[in-house]
């Protein structure tokens, strides 16, 4: 199996800086870590597979009902579970997403049609051309992220809204990935949670600890579903333990007093830092499509050959996403994380070495 | 989802001693929780989803091709994805057997039929009526433990042998789970793996580090299988980053010299300590069954309720398995781990308190 992701510093030995991972710049916080090493002191025994505590933190942080959340091993594997619980036969995806809904949706053998975004369109969602063809197409699932991911743009809640119904009406299932949200600094006004709290049943929405207070090999996912039996079907697909403790720990710190003002934080620097950036790739030599998120995408418009600036900048240490294995975009096209400014100098320097 | 497992200390507090998880009575030894912390201290990045470095460790300490290994989230992670690997349509369980393996199945919509095992013979597994079984029942899949749980008895390998050979010409996949083997200090030679080794295909041997490291909250487990097509698949239905970076170091440094002396520390404790159990459990109340784990089963003789000295135990401040959700079992059945003399000496005192 080839692996289409960012973060692998594993086969990139000499990389001194990883911008093809989207997390938090800030890095993980001592408050997290140290719940975590907690969590190692009581690693003997199992995990709590009903992660009891954890469930009433963060209900109570979104003021949510319990009964609607779900955790898992990563959001990553409640991508997975969410597929195995709804058994489509056909999904409609947006090209580009994220891969691993297609993978997800191919390991339970849905059959992907796909809705291409347009590069005119700065990779946009237009909302009715998206909902005729999801009226052509008659899928029993939906992917959906935002901010959308390696594009960055956020949907609009009337949108999003406007989706979820017409899903609603046509009895497919939807799935809202919302795991850069906190990043992008929306405020729950935004999130399709509020859907959830209403009731809208054919309809999951995703969050993660992992990008959000950088811990990505710890593993904590969750998601919001108001349909319990969809819930259960998703739990008993998943073994009873796949939360470990030291996630679950951690999790239960990053929803306290010290995780707020840290998102926060982290919500300002990157706004700064993400204009750092942008004005670091000169127009005309590149093109960028406007970002909500932590990490930008753009394209090489020197006509120099695909994979030329990932190749370029992997020779000077630093890794990027070169995005020729995204579906609708080529070798041309790049994305990069919003780092700090002392990360961002140096890329800023590498970019003008390029041109 | 009911939960029908030990550990669950999280439902009863004021249990200050729990005799109802097998794991290693020694407990997280500091090489492993110093090599977890090291491990959440580069968790801001993802883990390594091909589990490189591990992946060397183990197959050369068992020396075997690091093709044959898949890790995961817990051994309870491959038992779910090798059912969705084989996808199997009719399977054969052992009753009483670890009940994820019935999960498992049903979650992937297999029909489990059970071969009994008899009271009378130990909960032995009479190898000719199993094979007689088999034969007339015609599964495409089949699960055995060894040493067996909740009863503690080893396979013999010239049995694992004969039933492998018997399911390879029938087209029977099986899956040996061999979780407990190492603390019941079992050499290689016990093992199925070297089926794996000699390309067995329909097979595959699970293992964990949970027990034998004392590192259930961690999570990570590994398998083996000589049959690529099916690692594949198991690895197409699971997310890429399962194992998380904690797990990935501890198991890393599981398989060091230091791990070695500990297990072997363990090995001795264990045989001396279930001596000392088995002992405390006088004959005529208690009948107990023949084990060569680091857990006895046995069954209250004094003719009191079902769950009585489980709810007696747990009055006391001890949590002990009471085995009524085993199919094959009821409630006079009970199960408790070995753990060291000073927590034996107060289970031998409410043990003679409950006669």
């Amino acid at each position: 199996m080839e692996y289409r992701h960012g973060g692998d510093v594993y086969s990139n030995q000499g990389v001194f800086c990883d911008y093809s991972i989207n997390i938090n710049p800030l890095g993980m916080p001592d408050f997290i870590k140290n719940a975590a090493i907690r969590g190692i002191e009581s690693s003997s025994r199992y995990p709590d597979s009903r992660c009891l505590r954890l469930t009433e933190r963060v209900s109570s942080a979104y003021g949510t009902d319990p009964k609607t959340l779900i955790f898992g091993n990563g959001a990553a594997e409640l991508i997975f579970a969410v597929c195995r619980a709804v058994r489509p036969k056909r999904a409609v995806l947006l090209a580009p997403s994220f891969t691993e809904y297609e993978s997800a949706l191919q390991a339970v053998g849905a059959e992907c049609t796909y809705f291409y975004l347009k590069e005119e369109q700065d990779f946009g969602l237009p909302i009715e051309e998206y909902i005729d063809f999801l009226r052509q197409e008659a899928p029993d699932m939906i992917f959906l992220c935002s901010p959308s991911n390696p594009v960055g743009d956020m949907l609009r809640p009337e949108d999003v809204k406007r989706i979820v119904t017409f899903c609603g009406e046509k009895n497919i299932f939807a799935v809202i990935d919302e795991c850069f949200m906190e990043l992008a600094g929306a405020d729950n006004k935004a999130s399709a949670i509020s859907l959830v709290k209403n009731g809208y049943r054919k309809l999951m929405i995703l969050r993660a600890f992992t990008k959000t207070f950088a811990m990505a090999g710890l593993r904590l996912g969750y998601g919001f579903s108001a349909d319990p039996e969809l819930l259960e079907k998703m739990r008993s697909s998943m073994q009873p333990w796949s939360v470990s403790i030291p996630a679950q720990e951690a999790g239960y710190a990053a929803f306290g007093p010290e995780g707020e003002e840290y998102v926060k934080r982290a919500v300002s620097l990157i706004r700064e830092e993400r204009r750092f950036i942008e004005n670091s790739l000169p127009e005309g030599a590149f093109k960028k499509y406007p970002s909500s998120a932590n990490y930008i995408l753009f394209r090489d418009l020197t006509g120099r050959a695909a994979r030329a600036f990932y190749e370029y900048m992997l020779r000077q240490g630093i890794l990027i996403r070169c995005c020729d294995d995204y579906r609708g975009l080529d070798g041309t096209f790049y994305r990069v994380c919003v780092k700090k400014r002392e990360d961002n100098i140096i890329l800023e320097k590498y970019i003008k070495g390029y041109l």
